[in-house]
C-alpha cells in the first residue's frame, strides 16, 4: 500500500513520477504558468498522467501547507508479496496461475492485459520495481478496474521471483519466439502455471527466458510480425483456462 | 478504392467526415479560426482524425483551388467486393475464413482487431457501410498496416452479406454470451468460418445471431464481466488457426 495520499509543490511532485512512484493524477491551480510547471506537464503527458485543472480553493481545501499550485494524488494500489499470495492461493486449494509482465511499459497494454488476467482467473501479476507501466488513472481504466482486484506483486529482480516460482513447484512459460519455442497448442501447459509475456520490441529478458520450462508462441499466418502484447497474452492466458476447463 | 484523394473546404470536409468517409488526415493553415474551424476540430477529435497544422504556402502547393485553409487526405483503403475475395480464395484452394464486425466503431479496437485478423490469416473484413469505425490514419496505425493487406468488405446491409456466407458454405460462428452460447473450445469451429464479432456494449444483432450456426463465448473466470472486444477477437481467431494447424 502507498503510505502517502498525496504529493504538493511542482518539484516534489515530478521527483515522484520521475522516481516511477504511482501518481493516479495532478491537481494544478488554473493558470498556473512558468517554466517548471511547463516541464510538469510534458512529464505528465509523457508518463499517462492526467491533469485536472481546478480553482485555487479546491487546491486549498486539500492541504494547508504551501503547495505551489500542484497536488498529486497517489494510486491506493495494494502491493502484496508473493510467498503470501501463493499461500493463500494453495489454502484455498487453487492450482497457481501467476502472470508475470517483463518490461511491459505501455499504460494502456498494461491496463487490458491486466483485464484479461483478472477475466482468466490469474492469482497474482508480477512486475519489476523499475521499468514496469504505471499504474494510474489510465492503466486502471484501461483495464476496467482489475489493477484493483489483482493482488500486484513488485520484484526489485524479476529472475528471483521467477526462480521462486519456480522453485515452489510452477511450470514457467515463456512466451517468447526466440530459439526452440513451439507453437503453443504443442506444449505442456498443464498444473500450476507462471507466464511471462515480454515488452513487444524486446521480448522477454534472456536470463528469463533460461530458467523457463516451455517457450511457446502464437503461430503467426500472415505477413505482420507479431500480434498487439495484450492480445498475445490473452491468447496464451485463455489457453491455460482452457486446458484447466476443457 | 477511394475515387478522391482529397477534400477541400471547411464545410466539405465536414460533410465528408460526417458522411462517414474515410479520412486519414486534415491540413489545416497555422492560426486558422472562426466558429466552423472549431466545430471541424471537434468533429476531428470526436472522430480521432489528425489536424496537421501547416504554414499556407504547403497548401497552396496542394491545390490551386479556394481551399479556405482546410485540406482532407482520403484514405486510400481499397475496397473490395465480397464474392470476388471468396472466388480467389477458392481459386488458391484455401479453406475460406472470414471476419464480420458488427458496429466496432472504436478506431483503435478496430485497427488491433484487424491487426490480429491479419495474423491469424483471415481472408477478408466484413463491416457495415455505416457505423463502422473509420478507416484512417488512427486505426492503419494501431493496425500495424493490416488495414492495407487484408481485404476489407463494406455491406449496406451485414445481415445480407453474413446470409452470402453462409449460402456458401460458411460456419458462421457468433461469438456471444446470449442466448445457448458455450464455452468457444466445445463448439465445432472447423471447415470454412465466418466469425461474427459485435460491440463491447451491445454486442451481435438479434438478426445476425438468428443467421449463426454456431455461438460460442470466453468463458469469465473471474469478477470483471467481459474482455476487451480485440482480446475476446484474438482468442477466437486464434482458436480458429489452432484448430486448422493442431
Amino acid at each position: 500500500m502507498q503510505d502517502q495520499l498525496y504529493i504538493f509543490g511542482i518539484r516534489a511532485v515530478a521527483e515522484a513520477i520521475n522516481a516511477g512512484r504511482a501518481v493516479d493524477k495532478v491537481v494544478a491551480r488554473k493558470g498556473l504558468s512558468g517554466d517548471l510547471f511547463k516541464q510538469l506537464q510534458a512529464l505528465c503527458r509523457q508518463k499517462s498522467i492526467r491533469i485536472q485543472y481546478s480553482e485555487p480553493e479546491v487546491l486549498d481545501r486539500i492541504t494547508t501547507a504551501n503547495h505551489q499550485g500542484v497536488i498529486a494524488f497517489m494510486n491506493q494500489v495494494e502491493y502484496r508479496e508473493l510467498p503470501e499470495v501463493l499461500a493463500e492461493v494453495a489454502r484455498r486449494g487453487e492450482m497457481p496461475f501467476v502472470l508475470v509482465l517483463d518490461g511491459i511499459t505501455d499504460v494502456r497494454n498494461f491496463g487490458a492485459i491486466a483485464r484479461s488476467a483478472e477475466c482468466a482467473g490469474v492469482h497474482a501479476i508480477v512486475v519489476p520495481e523499475k521499468g514496469s507501466a504505471a499504474i494510474n488513472g489510465e492503466s486502471v481504466k484501461t483495464s476496467a478496474g482489475a489493477l484493483h482486484r489483482i493482488p500486484i506483486c513488485r520484484s526489485q529482480k524479476l529472475y528471483f521471483a521467477v526462480k521462486y516460482l519456480k522453485d515452489n513447484g510452477l511450470r514457467i512459460v515463456a512466451a517468447t519466439e526466440r530459439e526452440d519455442s513451439r507453437p503453443y497448442f504443442t506444449t505442456d501447459l498443464t498444473g500450476p502455471v507462471a507466464l511471462i509475456m515480454g515488452a513487444e520490441d524486446k521480448g522477454i529478458s534472456h536470463s528469463l527466458i533460461k530458467l523457463s520450462d516451455v517457450r511457446a508462441q502464437v503461430p503467426m499466418q500472415g505477413s505482420i510480425e507479431s500480434l498487439n502484447v495484450s492480445v498475445a497474452a490473452g491468447i496464451m492466458l485463455f489457453e491455460i483456462v482452457r486446458r484447466r476447463l476443457g
